[in-house]
């Protein structure tokens, strides 16, 4: 038998249960696909085409970015610093109406995937419009995504008329379905204030007939709940699960403003958080409850949201932020350590956007979606422990190599 | 007339008052100075020895790191996640015990600048015991550095008697006030729960006569007043203040658990504030008002703490941090805004630790310390606005070149 690669004498933290720490590890590969995980010596005999020596760097699952918004890189650092209001009445909703069509999206969204490789991160959950030309960039990437196309009751960019914008979701979903292994498409409503409670229950229909992911942006800001019509003395939350939207196919994105009560339901529901800290922190929206929801058993991921509120698509750092940010909110120098963040940006973002059975771990099985992090780096010396070194100290730019379904799409910071 | 150095047609970012910004810009550099910023036309005839192109390149001051422990980076990652007191009592203090020598310091003190300056760090300000030897590899490295030798009243490392910590304080400074133009000695209190009254005084008045900068953790934790003898109702800052510790040459390192009227005590004193986001985040401190004490005039600098509570001294993510920091605390999007921020880590942060008429900014007659920092890297494109760009979107991998004192200390991520 002819594998087809095997990364070798790397320190290998496969993400599974019980997170191994495996020394001198390494992954074997046939057709895109984990063969075995283990020590190095396990391999000694084995017939492998390419072998790529992992020495002095750590092996672990290509990094899961759970909330995209991928054309938007081209509005990136546009307005900072600015009100809400302001900043989306203004400025990206003036840019979106001029600068948005196929063409723009296809360009930036191809911008937006190779800056995601370049920082180690291996799939995205993605929501926009025009979303089949976000679908032609990621598929010319080869990266993984969930592609969800944009719903919202207003005229959006190609889709003119709101009265269509579910048959468009379910027009891109079916074109989209069996087109490439690598591509999951979805169904994103963009809010509950910008969504009436018809449109939110038929798109969920709609996606749930399609066996499709759902995802909303929900619970954001403090304020939202006031733009919601009909919602009462509801929580977002607790409304949301009204009209039946919550289920294990749910990625509520955002999160900020949940109580207990919400996050019970979050978790009766075995729905599922995007959790996106940097843009949260930027545009002053709140702190979500975070450790409450994974303590709870909520599957968590970590997004960067689009690159107008950010401004980048780097999950390292989103994660050491997310880290920290959590420890000052609480007081609590023990939440979101070290494991528990990077299994948000890892193994729970996976299952939080329904491919926990693709990626997100290195698994026999599991498609091989995986990243090399360089040790010698000065701030990467000493490691102690390659889990606080990864969230703590790592950076993007540490990404050594890159592979996606076992092919290389990143070797010394170049994208090939 | 024949001049050292032209850096020629980056974007250059002065930093000086009114905060210019110059397209195809130019510094002009002899002897270690600068001879003239302006647009690279205005040099056309000038006769230099070394021209450095900076195409596509942003030029600006290289950043001021506000408070360091250098050699502290042998604990980087050691002990993570973990209550305050299990961190500094079980873990950091037992390994200082252990570990700390002058050469071990001398060792991991070049590790740190090493760092520091492939980040873009051009200046730090350092607290540590055996500083001598901080000085030794400060001054190999080429950067720029205050060093304050550390002064608390238990037996510490190279101080086994706590009645000559003062004294040996003393010694430092004397021993360095003439060695290097770039080495400005300086005393460090550790705290004021760790220093009796007696000794808080008498270090100020050495640090005085002296004429060197004075610098103290101060209203880290919430509990910290607890720890305070002979404090009775006063808050840290009204105690410092009472005992004669605020002046224009002191710095306050952390200031997170202030009041209003404790801004106004410092800034009627004209001390400076040294604020650690990410360590206050990571030790779960808490939030300082720092956009109070802004507002209020206090010279406020960043920094990035030592590396066993951040864990690097990459003041780029640090930036990040501090701009969307006080945005969420606030529920503000506008507060911290990129400029403001960006002054914290050059201008602002030179002024706080002394050295306002010598760094900080790119002006006639300053030290020839800069960056050029890549706009080509995808995370960095487009560009609207060049603070939003370093702010919200450079990485410290971005720095392509790091000159102090007019000598090219890094070039393509290489120290050279």
């Amino acid at each position: 038998m002819e594998y087809d690669t095997l990364i070798s004498n790397g320190l290998l933290l496969t993400m599974e249960e019980g997170l191994p720490v495996i020394e001198a590890g390494a992954v074997l590969i046939k057709d895109g696909i984990i063969e075995a995980c283990g020590r190095t010596t396990e391999f000694s005999r084995v017939n492998v085409k390419t072998r790529i020596p992992a020495d002095r760097k750590i092996i672990l699952p290509g990094l899961i970015n759970c909330h995209t918004h991928l054309p938007m890189s081209m509005f990136r650092g546009l307005a900072d610093d600015l009100p809400l209001d302001v900043w989306l009445n203004d400025h990206i909703f003036p840019a979106e109406a001029k600068h948005i069509n196929p063409e723009s999206v296809e360009k930036w969204s191809r911008h937006s995937c190779m800056e995601m490789l370049l920082s180690g991160t291996t799939t995205c959950c993605d929501g926009y419009f025009y979303e089949a030309s976000v679908a032609k960039a990621v598929m010319a990437s080869g990266i993984r995504v969930v592609t969800g196309q944009g719903v919202i009751d207003f005229p959006a960019p190609g889709v003119p008329d709101p009265r269509q914008n579910i048959q468009t979701a379910i027009d891109f979903v079916e074109q989209f379905k069996d087109v490439s292994p690598r591509l999951y498409p979805s169904i994103f409503c963009h809010s509950p204030y910008t969504c009436s409670k018809e449109t939110l229950v038929a798109a969920k229909q709609s996606a749930h007939s399609l066996g499709v992911l759902f995802q909303i942006h929900a619970a954001e800001t403090k304020n939202e709940k006031k733009m919601v019509q009909g919602i009462g003395k509801m929580s977002i939350v607790e409304y949301l699960e009204s009209i039946g939207i919550l289920d294990e196919k749910t990625l509520l994105v955002h999160s900020v403003w949940i109580d207990d009560q919400d996050i019970d339901r979050i978790k009766k529901n075995n729905a599922a958080v995007a959790h996106c800290p940097e843009s949260n922190m930027k545009l002053a929206s709140g702190i979500a409850p975070i450790p409450r929801l994974i303590e709870k058993g909520v599957s968590v991921g970590l997004g960067t949201d689009g690159c107008a509120s950010n401004n980048d698509h780097d999950l390292f750092a989103e994660m050491d932020t997310a880290a920290k940010l959590h420890k000052v909110a609480l007081l609590d120098p023990c939440v979101m350590d070290a494991r528990t963040t990077l299994k948000t940006a890892t193994i729970q973002g996976a299952k939080a956007i329904g491919l926990g059975h693709v990626t997100g771990s290195l698994e026999k099985g599991k498609r091989a979606d995986l990243i090399l992090v360089d040790r010698d780096k000065p701030h990467m010396i000493p490691m102690y422990d390659p889990y606080s070194s990864l969230v703590y100290s790592a950076k993007a730019s540490d990404v050594s190599l890159v592979m996606v379904d076992g092919i290389v799409l990143v070797r010394q910071g170049i994208v090939l």
